[in-house]
Order: structure tokens, then C-alpha cells, then sequence
């Protein structure tokens, strides 16, 4: 099928975004024809703004539209919290519960010896950097349960040692709404494990 | 949740693509910050080409770069079958199929007294104009299997009865790789009513 070549470009870019197979940009293609022209327009503006415009807060490595994101930036904040991350899009997660009021720091990956990813490859000194200037800081590792995310929990508690710093991490157990019967049996000994006593 | 501005508008974009909602504008929108900044410009580009320089072709009324078509100024086409659509995205199906070397006429809708559509408010008097100037051309009209379908279908049999012209439409019937058990009563009565005699 030949497609004018307009068309064709456009549906090979949609095609390019994850998820999109080639059914669905030919859709979202087509769907662009319909738009009206301001609209289109804008759309293709704020792709050129977003990219352009955004860069990581040069303290947390957040997403942000300026050099301090407006959570570093923000003094309601309880800036001796600190939530570590793997990934920026994290930060998004955290944010819609709406319960978190301290600061973030993202690591931009995990130590990982078997794709040659050492501490030193990760944002481990900014972190360390940022906890020396407080005080009585408290750390929260919201790291992923794998080889990798364990491997960094324990990197950063072995050269935290001899710093005064309550270091945690996310707990493990069973996700809310989950039927245990479907568990896997990795997160059910998890949460044995972890139990939480309830009463005296 | 405060996306940086840039990236809202970008998550708002997405999300007027049809079958795009909140958390999958998200994903493409920060899938497109990770693209690298020449793709995401020719990515834009291409958004405003596409919608600036397609438009409809004189004849037919499929989507087209040019003044007219490239299956309409192709001379190895049949320009003596016109296979009459509804939209012009269904050429794009028919093309995909390979077989049909014939034109096409899109309608640009359908006769709907419910909408208050007309015959004069789809493109039926241009193709009556193509059809006077065949020479006992073949007309196929491929339009779906609603009242709105057959209203139309009749309507362009009875403007052309005087005309010599042979009008057909596609075959109702069992769709290819369907279970018999889960077909609709409606398809499968006229699959018995149109059955196909296989021997003498």
C-alpha cells in the first residue's frame, strides 16, 4: 500500500513511540488529519517546547522546566527527607499519592556488575553530597526488588556506615486489591516474612 | 499531580488522539522526551506536513498530495470500475488487499434522514458526473450493512436506472476464519439467503 508520503512519515513516527504498532499510528494518523490545523499546530509545537524546554533539576535530577525543580525549591517541603529513585518518572508516581512531603533524588539507574554499571556510573556522590549538609537526614530507598535495586540499597547503607542517617526502604508484601491465591510465591514469603503485629 | 508545564501540554496532546487516555499519554509523552532532539523536530515537522499538504483528490476524493490521485492519473488502472466508498480511509483497506485495479468515488458519508443528510450532502452528484462519461462502466458499491448503507445504496440505484451502468455490491456472508456458533442471526441469515451453489 502506498500512502502519500506526508502520511507515510507520520505514521512511521507514531510508530516509533512505544506501544503504537503499525494499526494504531495508522489510526492516530488519521485522527491527526481530523484535528483542526490550530490544533495540530500546537501539538506540534509542544513537542519541539517539551523537549527543548525541559532538563533535570540540577540538585534532585528531576524533570523540571528550571535549573531547581519545585520540589527542591519548595520551603514547605521537609527537605531532610530524602526519597531515592531509579528513574525521574518515578518522582510522578510518588507525587499522585499526595502523602510524600519530602525531597527526591534520582540515582538515573541502578549498580548493575553485568551491564557494567558501577556506583560510580549513578548519582551515588551527588546523593552523599546532599546528605552531608544535613542534619539527622532520614533516607528512604524506594528502589525495585531485583538483583540490581538490592545490590544499590546495599552500596549506599555500606557508604552511608558512619554518617548519622536513618536509612529505610520501601516495604515488601502484598499489593492492596490482590487475590493471594495468585500470588507469586517470592512476594507471599515476602510478606510472611515482613509480617506486622497487630496486637499484643 | 504538577507535570512540568511543558510536559502537561504534551500529555494533553497525546490524549486527544483517540484511544489514548491519561496513563498512555503520559508513557508517549515521556517516550518522546527520550527520543533524540532531531527526531522529536522531524517527528514535529512531519505533523504539520502531513496536515498542510494532504488534501482530497478532485475526482475521487481520496487523500492525496496532488491535484488528483495517484490511482486516478494511473493509466493502468481500470477507469471503467468505480468502487464507491464511504470514507476515504477505506481505500487504504482495499489497497492493502492488492486485487482491486479499479478507482475508487468516496462519498464522504452516508444518506441519513436521522442526521438530516442528504444526497446533495454527499459527493453523489460528482459521481453520477464520472459515470456519464464511461463508457458502460461497472460500479461497486462498497458501503456497510446499515439502514444509512442501504439507504444510500438504494438512492444511487435509482439515480442511475436510465443509465447504462452495472452496479453491484460486496457480498454479505460468513467472515473468513469466523466460528459459525458465535456469528449474529442477522449475518448468518443472509449468508443462508446468499448461498453459493459449489456443484451442479
Amino acid at each position: 500500500m502506498n500512502y502519500p508520503k506526508d502520511l507515510e512519515n507520520l505514521i512511521n513516527y507514531y510508530q516509533k513511540l512505544p506501544g503504537i504498532g503499525e494499526k494504531s499510528a495508522e489510526r492516530l494518523a488519521l485522527a491527526t488529519l481530523e484535528m483542526n490545523s490550530d490544533e495540530v499546530t500546537k501539538f506540534s509545537e509542544s513537542l519541539l517546547d517539551a523537549k527543548n524546554n525541559l532538563m533535570r533539576c540540577s540538585i534532585c535530577g528531576a524533570l523540571t522546566d528550571k535549573e531547581i525543580c519545585d520540589i527542591c525549591s519548595n520551603g514547605s517541603r521537609n527537605h531532610n527527607i530524602i526519597c531515592v529513585v531509579e528513574d525521574y518518572k518515578s518522582i510522578f508516581s510518588f507525587e499522585k499519592t499526595g502523602t510524600f512531603n519530602g525531597t527526591y533524588h534520582v540515582l538515573n539507574g541502578l549498580i548493575s556488575p553485568m551491564d557494567d554499571i558501577g556506583p560510580e556510573d549513578i548519582r551515588i556522590s551527588s546523593l552523599s553530597s546532599r546528605i552531608e549538609k544535613l542534619d539527622n537526614p532520614e533516607l528512604i530507598l524506594a528502589l525495585k526488588p531485583t538483583i540490581e535495586g538490592e545490590a544499590t540499597t546495599l552500596y549506599i547503607k555500606k557508604i552511608l556506615e558512619n554518617k548519622k542517617v536513618t536509612i529505610s526502604r520501601l516495604s515488601y508484601g502484598i499489593p492492596i486489591g490482590a487475590e493471594i491465591d495468585y500470588l507469586d510465591n517470592v512476594t507471599l514469603e515476602k510478606a510472611l516474612e515482613d509480617r506486622k503485629k497487630i496486637s499484643e
